[in-house]
């Protein structure tokens, strides 16, 4: 693997088998001992053109438990700042040594065009670009999802007919559109639940069900629920809900935890607005996953960086097809 | 010792523990090689709630020279801003592998909620708590006040009749209090001394006596002088002296530093306002002790990041009294 | 070789002797393993009073190469935004264990009085002081130079002849008079290019022809072109030339590109403005050098900071005099 730039064009072989490592990965971290020695002398960069304290600290966590150095570059306060180039930017980390580049950035397709322009050679993890994608965040939903539904055997399995709902604000959702492709290549079946005004307008090439009724897709069972951040700044607008409106029709009350089928586990990517999205009780519960899916993120996130950098590696001329490319 | 949160519920035999321990530590640094492998593969995650640079890069050099790995996590432009309650960034934390947390939050008492939640296991170190405690100050001053006191001989002694006066801003100020109560347990006699609005109102509880005239108080020939730091924005307050009149009666100019007995140390927990509370002359005296107290930091630090890290540790359920518990 | 403050003072043999060993290590890095342990337990402090990642995360690649820990030290949001002096921040640095501070610092001459002080005994290196002076950026300048003239057989060689037109704000470029200093002792002619009213008023003192003609500069025939950055802010003055002015007389476009020898080199010390001081042709034709001087910057600062911290020491009190002193 060269880089991971998408869910939407990644194998499902490539997908089991980064699941696969990350298991790898967590049953390392399980024990007494941590730190690898696998990426010493490798330098993985994190360049955030966003603020994700907690994004950041979940890559820094997995490279240096690696034994990879690590290098926070902050967009803001840089050059960046004063007009520079996504391209100059890039080719300065390349010509600095970076092995690994992990970027956040405000603009869909950053990533892409940083892996693909032939500015670096580095390998490119996008970690969150504009409304696009925010692979690893699909990744480690899909490790949680797994091993809630196969335990320690989790590994070689993928998730054939698990029915996953996801509700929120589908429309600026970077994560939503990861899981959705992750998951559809896993095979599992996803519905999305929001109000009208926070889904894409078209959706005819993404293969999900929509919904616009929580209670009627709890109703339909989910094995798994995953509740997305709502962003309160963008609530004032007047074709949006209202805060108490959506809290009421697309909030996750004691009411409808209860109605879900005893075995469904909640998901949140976090952070959580408790009381809005999601209640206390619901996020507190057993069957929420929030934290479990905050430990698959280092676990995940290990194993893409050691796929990218201590797996076998072909050359950047030969490997422009594949999985992420 | 499962966390450090104040020194006021902090037992002698923990308090000396963590002082000689810290000897060993400052031993280990005056030889050529400062690396220990004692921490290697723990997390430790300094988690800024407030701007403290020095304070932080004091524990950070602590943990570096521990090798264990250090993930900075200031809390502005973090999800926290975005209202992410201290549950949810605390058990993020825990859920990514943080072995300790060294926490510095405007709000007293937050390291405590923090370590007795039930949301993590790891260690906490209070790093300073808004008007609270800040433990790990108060016990930096004792190893430097004992290391002038007994030199060479410091290991096991404690401050039994040492006369320690401390003046200024004790109202705010978190670091009198954590002085207070560990010199207090060590059995060293304390003065405070302050303007009568920069005194809490009920000291009834207080081991120490109060005075309001710096030339009365040294007089008395106080072995130990701290000058606490003044925040000159609170000097504009009309019930407040000004800069001008504190300065003159409660700074420590070239008459009063001579006045002192030649034996006595002025400390400082810096960043010291020169000419304001304290005149460059005394600050960069021979009896001065500021140095030595940045230095010693550095080693207490160590000590209490080893004791919690690397010490016999007791299972969280069973440890839930004893010293800063 | 005890600190790096300037090139202005540095030795023709010592200046060699950097690059050379920068040599050393451009080779370690083109290796497979790249850490080398020789810096271990060492800590290097990164102190910026300005903000300038790239040659923040410059410095803190070379000292993480040679295993040193490195503490980040923003001035901004610490104590001395608080009014610390220097020399609070210096010594408490020093008390913390810091072997090396690398200082960023707006006033000219920051660097040397931390050095000179007698606050730190930590080896000192400027990483740009207000419009003094920026040594490294000037060495890796010199080390890449000297590469593209003598290739594998650079070791030992200076710049004797070497002809390098500066072109650009001379007035206020630290960048510029570190090379005008290291390029003369090296043995390089250089020539200033620039509009009158960027350039210093008294330039009597300064090894170097000054022309305001680009064209004519190059007609000249320089080996290199180094280009300038314009800080745009500084443009919106009347008495400066217009963005669009400045771009059509003194930018590199592909006419003046085309005009130059075939052999000679366009340098930028980035991040580049492209489209005004130097054209995208320019930046990205395999003249430039833009990359391996990004590239030599780490290999020259590893350089540096071994010298420093890991070659024969001499005493404080012994070595006020010297290169660099």
């Amino acid at each position: 693997m060269r880089h991971l730039l998408d869910t939407r064009t990644l194998a499902r072989e490539d997908a089991v088998r980064i699941l696969d490592v990350a298991e790898d990965m967590a049953d390392t971290q399980s024990r007494e001992v941590k730190k690898l020695p696998t990426l010493r002398g490798r330098t993985v960069v994190n360049l955030f053109f966003e603020d994700s304290t907690r994004t950041r600290i979940s890559f820094e966590a997995a490279a240096k438990r690696l034994s990879a150095d690590v290098i926070n570059f902050a967009a803001k306060g840089s050059s960046v700042s004063k007009g520079e180039s996504l391209q100059d930017t890039a080719q300065t980390l390349q010509a600095m040594g970076a092995d690994a580049v992990v970027i956040r950035h405000g603009a869909s397709g950053a990533p892409r065009t940083l892996a693909t322009s032939g500015w670096i050679e580095a390998g490119v993890v996008n970690a969150g670009d504009g409304t696009h994608e925010h692979p690893t965040q699909a990744l480690l939903d899909a490790f949680t999802m797994r091993k809630r539904r196969y335990g320690a055997a989790s590994r070689g399995r993928d998730l054939e007919g698990y029915r996953v709902a996801i509700v929120g604000d589908i429309l600026h959702s970077r994560v939503a559109r990861s899981n959705v492709w992750l998951l559809h290549t896993l095979g599992a079946e996803v519905t999305l639940v929001a109000p009208p005004t926070l889904l894409p307008q078209d959706l005819s090439a993404w293969p999900v069900v929509v919904r616009y009724d929580l209670d009627e897709a709890i109703a339909h069972g989910p094995e798994a629920l995953m509740m997305l951040r709502i962003q309160s700044e963008r609530m004032n607008a007047a074709y949006f809900p209202s805060e108490r409106e959506y809290s009421r029709r697309w909030g996750l009350d004691p009411v409808r935890l209860a109605a879900l089928p005893a075995a469904s586990i909640v998901m949140h990517p976090g952070p959580m607005n408790r009381g809005l999205e999601i209640s206390a009780d619901a996020a507190d519960s057993p069957r929420s996953t929030v934290l479990e899916q905050v430990k698959a993120g280092v676990s995940v996130r290990m194993a893409v960086l050691y796929l990218l950098l201590a797996g076998e590696r072909t050359s950047p001329s030969t490997s422009a097809t594949g999985s992420g490319e």
